[in-house]
């Protein structure tokens, strides 16, 4: 039955299909279609086609969707074999190849024919740099919330602010998305009594930079952990809020507000503004 | 000047240009150019880019560059706003647009027009699933290494295995990407001894999961942490290896080897086997 493009686009099923783990496609096919706020989509990760056979099955699954959905699916593909592709594309649904759509253009561009080697993306063929990324985050583990103290000068950078502003989910995703050696240190009461620093951030200056977050958010993160508490209360976050950035203010360390921002955004302002954007790559 | 298309592909720049942090074109591009093995890239990301001033800055810097490294760069572009997109296409480069490439099919196959948001897949617009992931990363954190027994309970899943083959990045990364709550408890020479499972496990069996090394591996990743202790010696390694495949297998746990398999690779087959795909997109 052939599929009218007029039809309620309500739900539709969409397949990534990859020869590897297929997450970067999963990624990327969930970044575009957020361009389609109205739409509603089921999706379906294929991993590890990598042959014909898993190729037929995949197929038949399309095949069977469309049927059952009364839509035909959307496939986002990076399968990089050609016949795998192309059983694979036998089956009825608007294919979408992510990955030769922008091969073809780079050949041309460099002069030079690609691998077609497949599943590279989430392999450890780099071994050096997958290694680099484990220990980031036994690293960024073992430093979190002020541990280790006598390591943090091996730390690609030290993320400090006052307790549950974020600072230990970004830190985990700058070890894992970058390899970057990311500590973290709390400022508590005790700091701002002594109104200075922690004296084990004062030798590692440069690699500081400051979480902060709204008093009311804070408090509604703490109330999670000890509901009803002095240190979830509404006042207490806005005395440590504010204590920090004077803190912070003073002492010249750069610092954003995560309040709005999920890790993706903090991490990427932090990389920025430290200036390891191109180390860790 | 003109670029010629057989000038020599072994330096290029790649520029990824978004409005958002432009993560997901940079792990999306990176997979892209893994299929050109012999050239050599360098990377830069210029995120945030949501103003006519930032899109003039980046045209300038993507010309300067082409000036400088005499071959036009590479750009891989996520901006949606068509004025924006318009300003950095004059620049001199091979221009990849990732979204309008696909958005145009997917509107053809709707029937309806994409919405031209910009920065949506690393903001926290959907807050629940945000907040989901954020919870699922505490929950790991807080339920590494057997921590926290009372409320197993609450896992999607339970990593088991021997101590170090890769059950804390593992569980961090399933809660980080898709929100899973990961567990991980170690099987250790107690267990063996006594040849059962930990007696705090056994409510939960159909959540658990093993992981297993080779000995000659896990050698290795121990020595680094602990030099020449008997922990990390090789027949440690091959008793603690041998004996908990025995205990899996005889328990009915589905395992895999984690030796050479990344993260990605490894959280992958976990979703699959266990049952957890489709629950966390």
């Amino acid at each position: 039955m052939p599929v009218n493009a007029s039809d309620s686009p309500y739900l539709r099923t969409v397949f990534v299909v990859s020869d590897g783990t297929g997450i970067t496609a999963e990624t990327f096919g969930h970044s575009v279609l957020a361009q389609f706020e109205d739409a509603r989509f089921r999706h379906i990760r294929l991993p590890f086609i990598d042959s014909l056979e898993k190729a037929a099955d995949a197929a038949a699954r399309i095949d069977q969707t469309c049927l059952t959905d009364g839509h035909r699916p959307i496939v986002f593909s990076t399968l990089v074999n050609p016949e795998i592709n192309q059983r694979v594309r036998q089956a009825n649904a608007l294919f979408l190849d992510l990955f030769s759509t922008f091969v073809e253009p780079i050949e041309q561009e460099l002069g030079v024919k690609s691998s077609h080697s497949i599943g590279r993306s989430h392999t450890v063929s780099n071994a050096a740099k997958y290694q680099g990324r484990i220990e980031a985050i036994n690293f960024s583990l073992s430093h979190d919330d002020g541990q280790f103290v006598k390591t943090l000068g091996q730390a690609d950078v030290i993320l400090v602010g006052v307790s549950r502003c974020g600072k230990t989910p970004t830190s985990l995703y700058l070890a894992m998305q970058y390899g970057v050696k990311a500590a973290n240190v709390p400022l508590i009461p005790d700091d701002f009594e002594r109104d200075a620093l922690p004296s084990s951030l004062l030798p590692y200056r440069s690699k500081l930079f400051g979480l902060t977050i709204q008093p009311e958010r804070l408090a509604e993160v703490r109330n999670e952990r000890r509901p009803d508490s002095r240190y979830a209360s509404l006042e207490q976050c806005r005395y440590e809020v504010a204590e920090a950035e004077k803190l912070m203010r003073r002492e010249g360390i750069r610092w954003l507000s995560t309040t709005t921002k999920s890790i993706e955004e903090i991490s990427t302002t932090v990389l920025q503004k430290i200036g390891l954007e191109g180390r860790f790559y």
